[in-house]
């Protein structure tokens, strides 16, 4: 099977690399002309790409199913990817402020971020307080007519229980008047109307939060052949392949 | 091994899923506690991140090579993504013109997306004239900073040689007056001193520098457990595995 690089490189047929690459099997790495499509990408991580969009007020848990699912996902191989302030407000977004016209430039270029990931074939998980619903929608508009599926996660809790949580001091600040346009205090937070996920995180445990995430990954194909989010599948997954 | 799925994300042991999950095999998944890190998407991967940054002349060949490397890495399972004009001008830079300041911001914001990517482990295929030494110094110190690899790729490619190929007619435009600032015409490309890989794309196959890029990310570790870039090595690789 020896093989010039040109040939390999450009060889007009489709080879089937798994002949060859034992280690390489669960991939089903096909070599084909042309560049390289979304849908291969997909093949490689065995996933489909979604921009999975926390919302919710500061406090109500955003980043902490994010980080959650993250590691579930990890766990069944699936690669995502956390956009968060850390990596985000100090990194693209280090020369926006807090002005209207910067929040809203904020959102737009995570939401193009998140597309990018997407069209990578990476599950893109944003947790941003997002509050406008102008915004997200012009982000979901953004990933629909790029055909990447974007599925809205309300994270909703009562503004009583997260300004008790209060893990950043925040809402203390902001009641004393030390931060200005403050969600829920003295600024809007818009709840989505028609979000595709709806976490009452002040009634459910993180557990069933990251459940119900999963399993609608899983009913909407984003989990590539292997349908084991629960332990009680596992068994069933193990014996049949 | 029936398990509750609140054991299932929160067990506070490492259980290998390899034990139950036959066809996951190849990644080695292994589960923790802890956020995932940038080390634990490199094992899903098995590819260590890097931004292969292109650098040329208009011309020169940036996105021919950009495309053929990722033709390339997808044949053997890696996982890279091209950012190049067509999804990044018009999407996360839309409200960049050509301005020097918003040339400059369009460099900075495609390095800080490379970044990104890099910190999710995928591996970043920059196609950008980025003529000037300064913004991408700026763009390697970012890299840098964030522990991620910055391979600064030297499209080189003779003035005179660029302008007869002109795939998109545009020294011809510059050369009418009809397009400002146009790089090698009327606005300077400032070589890179030091990069790490100078391919001479009027000497050289495309064959050829695909292999010369695919060597270096061989040699620094970037293709974890599949050396296997070369034809010659195949039959090897697969008798051993």
């Amino acid at each position: 099977m020896h093989r010039p690089v040109d040939q390999w490189i450009y060889n007009q047929d489709t080879i089937n690399w798994n002949l060859k690459m034992a280690d390489q099997k669960a991939t089903n790495v096909t070599w084909h002309d042309g560049e390289v499509s979304r849908e291969d990408r997909f093949s490689i991580l065995r996933q489909r790409a979604a921009t999975i969009w926390f919302t919710g007020l500061s406090g109500s848990g955003k980043s902490t199913i994010a980080v959650a699912l993250e590691r579930a996902l990890y766990g069944i191989g699936k690669l995502s990817y956390r956009l968060d302030g850390d990596n985000v407000r100090l990194g693209i977004n280090k020369n926006l402020g807090f002005s209207g016209a910067d929040r809203k430039e904020n959102i737009r270029r995570i939401g193009e971020v998140a597309k990018l990931f997407g069209d990578a074939g990476v599950i893109a998980l944003s947790s941003f307080i997002s509050p406008y619903k102008d915004d997200r929608d012009e982000v979901r508009e953004l990933h629909e007519q790029a055909g990447i599926a974007f599925v809205e996660v309300f994270v909703d809790c009562s503004l009583a229980e997260a300004e008790k949580r209060d893990p950043k001091g925040l809402y203390k600040k902001a009641r004393a008047g030390e931060i200005k346009n403050f969600t829920g205090i003295d600024d809007p937070y818009e709840a989505p109307t028609n979000p595709e996920i709806h976490l009452k995180t002040d009634e459910m445990s993180i557990e069933q939060e990251v459940q119900i995430v999963l399993d609608h990954l899983q009913e909407n194909g984003f989990i590539i052949d292997q349908p084991l989010t629960r332990a009680d599948d596992l068994a069933v997954a193990g014996a049949s392949s």
